[in-house]
């Protein structure tokens, strides 16, 4: 069985990291899970985390709602910062090695969205442009998206990722 | 790896086509995504769709929320709208070959209701009996229903839908 | 094609069912669908439910929403009687048989909250701790939570679960 682990060592060379890099941004520290379960698992080929926050090390960046105290820019910015924090627990996953990674399949947005604002899919494409920016083809993905009023922490969205991997080496 | 693309070829002897049309109904040309994403993808033998709206050609059918705007029985028409439009995409996905099909496994609705309307169940009946009349016991599935207060679009549904097909042949 | 039908045989010897009955449990009958869908699919080696109510024969212990009408041991309780009936009809799907389940590996939660409590996580704990304390390491999972202001039949929760399972053997 394969469950949720931190260790996160250095990939020495690793073009996604590098374009990220080159976009003046960076991964999160893999988060811990807010309760009794695991921030990723891989269960055959198919990774999956659970909800990523728009936070770096406990502190969250983006509360509210979409079309209130948050606007579509930030709402963009936060689904990225959340989606970086999804790419970070599969970087936790494949031990810093993308070169397992097949594609990144799937991206699910619950976003917290004030009446009368419809702005959200453009919010989540934060999510969706930079995994493409990252992983080019094999971040192209169907998307689920979701409004709650009311969310953990105040969160103003969470984010979850399906990838398919390769089988891991025998060891 | 396989993404979505527009093409949508003609099926010649097709039963659930067939059955659609015995019921006065016919499948709407399969919709572009709102965003960068696919509208469906295939990973292994699952196929998946994004988000798909009641409507037709970009001219959406039901908007606002059941027990207000929407009637029980437009929202049952509107589930089977969006449902028939996640049929366009595994129509889409398919080549037009609905005999690649094993099982359409799961349906998953996001329905706008208002406060104090319990009645969503027998909206989403909309989507389950439409895939049950054209696909017999290969459209029977497991279920997840959500209720949001704030759509894209204004939207009253959007449904997502996952089958099992069997590998594409070798060319 | 594998679908949900009423057997529940008796297990002779089940720790995860002994484990149950020292906590001063049970698992509530597997209960039927709402409307025109299964209660469980079995695709290839994974296992799934439709959405399971904090219920038991029908009468929902719990409605409402947490901050409000509900506290949050209330929803813990609610959250792990749902849960419960998730493992009632993977009992069903298994004939009765557990050693056949390889791994839980993810638990979804739709909770009804009231605006301004974000106790939410705690409350889902119901769900992930009695899966733990039933299945040990087997149990470890993965989550997902939204937060929904309309539930159906005014229910606390919905929740959703998926298992990886060893292929049944040939009859």
């Amino acid at each position: 069985m394969t469950t949720a682990a931190i260790h996160t060592p250095a990939s020495p060379a690793c073009p996604a990291l590098d374009r990220l890099t080159a976009l003046g941004l960076s991964l999160p520290p893999a988060a811990r899970p807010l309760g009794n379960y695991e921030s990723w698992s891989i269960v055959g080929e198919t990774f999956m985390t659970s909800g990523q926050f728009p936070w770096i090390s406990g502190d969250m960046r983006y509360t509210g709602r979409l079309g209130a105290e948050v606007t579509v820019e930030q709402g963009y910015d936060a689904c990225r910062l959340a989606t970086l924090n999804a790419v970070a627990q599969l970087h936790d996953a494949l031990g810093g090695d993308f070169s397992r990674l097949r594609r990144i399949y799937r991206v699910e947005g619950v976003l917290n969205v004030a009446e009368g604002c419809f702005d959200h899919p453009q919010a989540l494409n934060g999510a969706s442009d930079i995994l493409v920016e990252m992983f080019g083809d094999r971040g192209r993905h169907t998307r689920m998206i979701w409004t709650n009023p009311v969310m953990p922490r105040d969160a103003f969205c969470l984010v979850y990722m399906y990838a398919q991997v390769a089988p891991e080496q025998a060891r």
